[in-house]
């Protein structure tokens, strides 16, 4: 085992091929080790206007409530759901692998009736089954999805339920924390009300904040809760007013983090999003292709494949845990292992921002070659 | 108004003398930026081992479960009740400030019946008021104090108090996110079963992190639970066992934070517990000497002055906003100004960790003179 002593931090230099997180730009690194501003100095203040108008472009939309929550991606899940959820509300969840099961424990737990729309894992949720499923229950409060299934590699189709919750009282919330940065997410267009996402997947920054953007419509709903917000970290009535004009204080804001995420931005907006997803899909085609010339078996619903996070089936003659680990120590890759119902079975092989590059995917297929060829 | 554009990152280098943040040794931002390893790396649980087995020789204590919480000291804060407390339980609650105060709001989110036991801003809680609760209300299930109040700098005496309720089922819940690495915490022999921190006071580290340590006799209170807690984000019950053996994955864990801290407390380590407690103590003394001199007169009662965080009354001469202003932008100090019912009265004047030097303290007591002399 690499096991290192208490001495000097001296960490192999991977190539950050599973699930997140990602190989983060040395320039987002240098950002972080920058000396520290207080969290109400007028110029991280600045740094702070800056991010939120940067993430705004990301999550293409208008909404004023756009910012990072201080903590990773699943405190942005819980926010999403602590701060419009209150006792007895009915929420539906298209549910279709981990992340969505996930969505059902956090709802539940702030008390919520779960109405749960399944699809085996792998595949999509049709939408025709999550609008049924809102008309049976006109009541509901919140539908919510998973635009990237980080365990299965599938992508939601997302426009034809945005459509709908629109024109209805329903508010639409929606998990893109694989997606966000490598694939397309219209928040306006595509009538999403509630949306949060995570740093260390597609903004290649490290993990440890959560995007989140609400709509108008959403805000109206959490401002006239009948209870407190369950949660006082996540209370986003608060955290508003900190974010906002008024630079209340909540708690104190990772500083260092901020750094990042500003520099992860301005590197996303130099390369432009369009290229950026065209970037993502060429080579996410490449690796699936050269990973199905391997013997590998594409595991998620054809058509609905992301290109930033492949999951593929494993050929007989590749052991998951063993494979893996030599992967890890004689080649410095990182893969991901399956969850769930799929642990074992499967691959989750990301190309994220920094690591959708080709000479990653070379070299994981040239690794993979000699591996399967001893 | 200092706005820096989206441009590069160049903030100017602050001293920081106020409340937290506190300057960060280089050695810590340069472990940041180091290229990252997955959450699941064997490297990287090697990590996070040594940073646990630290954070005890921190703590003074021998808990297993003593682990960073992926937020800021106020999650610390939120994921010490969020885990014993269930609807109904009763919690004492003693209050001398603003962090007091929250901890209220936060147990009666949790669904608590709080018991206030008040003591006037500035002075510490007489611990026989606190044993007085605790004796009107065996039924009570914690009991909760602040160590170092950063809204007011007053100091908690806590070892008659943690001696009482050691020899009573109730739980002793302290808040050390001002006092630990800066004033002796001794968890285990003051009885403490639940202990939270941040790392962006006396640990120098950015804030985005938050230790906490419970001991058996919380564990088991949390593993007796009736309802699931109501935060996944903080559900200690699971984060338990992706920090111990099993390695189980909940949520992805903020690397470079983590290496962050890793740092700072081989630096704490390297300096020891007893010479720091020292400095601060030596220094405290120092800037309230050089304070007074200047016509600030001491805030919080005497005999339970925090050593780290300095809180003074302005004289008449001087104006909290401008002179504050005046410090940042002419002299990059940074002091914090008063919070609540203290706001625009008092200053607090922070030495906290690498902050705490003898040159900040003559640089900020010469730019003192120079304002006050014009």
């Amino acid at each position: 085992m690499e096991r290192m002593s208490m001495g000097e931090l001296n960490p192999s230099a991977r190539i950050l091929m599973g699930p997140g997180p990602s190989n983060v730009h040395y320039r987002v690194l240098r950002a972080m080790s920058t000396p520290l501003l207080g969290h109400l100095d007028p110029q991280f203040l600045s740094v702070m206007d800056d991010i939120c108008t940067m993430l705004r472009d990301l999550f293409q939309t208008k909404n004023r409530l756009t910012i990072p929550i201080s903590g990773t991606g699943s405190s942005g899940m819980e926010a999403s759901f602590v701060n419009f959820v209150e006792e007895g509300d009915t929420v539906i969840i298209g549910v279709n692998g981990l992340f969505g099961e996930r969505m059902v424990d956090v709802a539940e737990r702030c008390g919520a009736k779960v109405v749960r729309v399944d699809a085996p894992w792998g595949n999509m949720i049709e939408p025709e089954k999550m609008i049924k499923a809102i008309k049976e229950h006109p009541q509901a409060k919140i539908c919510a999805l998973v635009h990237a299934e980080t365990s299965t590699g599938a992508q939601q189709p997302l426009e034809e339920i945005g459509r709908f919750c629109k024109g209805h009282s329903i508010l639409f919330l929606v998990d893109t924390v694989t997606s966000l940065g490598g694939v397309e997410v219209k928040v306006d267009e595509w009538g999403i009300d509630i949306c949060y996402s995570g740093t260390q997947k597609c903004l290649s920054v490290p993990p440890g904040l959560a995007p989140i953007t609400v709509s108008p419509k959403a805000i109206d709903v959490m401002h006239s809760r009948k209870t407190k917000v369950q949660s006082w970290y996540l209370d986003l009535t608060m955290i508003e007013r900190y974010w906002g004009e008024e630079r209340f204080y909540h708690h104190t804001a990772p500083i260092s983090m901020l750094y990042g995420l500003r520099e992860g931005l301005r590197i996303i907006f130099e390369e432009g999003l369009q290229p950026r997803f065209e970037r993502h899909r060429i080579l996410g085609d490449r690796l699936k292709m050269e990973l199905e010339g391997l013997g590998f078996r594409l595991f998620a619903q054809e058509g609905y494949r992301l290109p930033n996070l492949n999951s593929v089936v494993l050929p007989s003659g590749i052991e998951d845990g063993p494979v893996r680990k030599k992967l890890l120590t004689d080649y410095n890759i990182e893969v991901g292992g399956g969850l769930g119902q799929v642990k074992g079975k499967i691959w989750r092989v990301g190309l994220m921002g920094e690591t959708c590059k080709i000479q990653n995917i070379e070299y994981l297929v040239a690794a993979l070659k000699e591996i399967m060829a001893r």
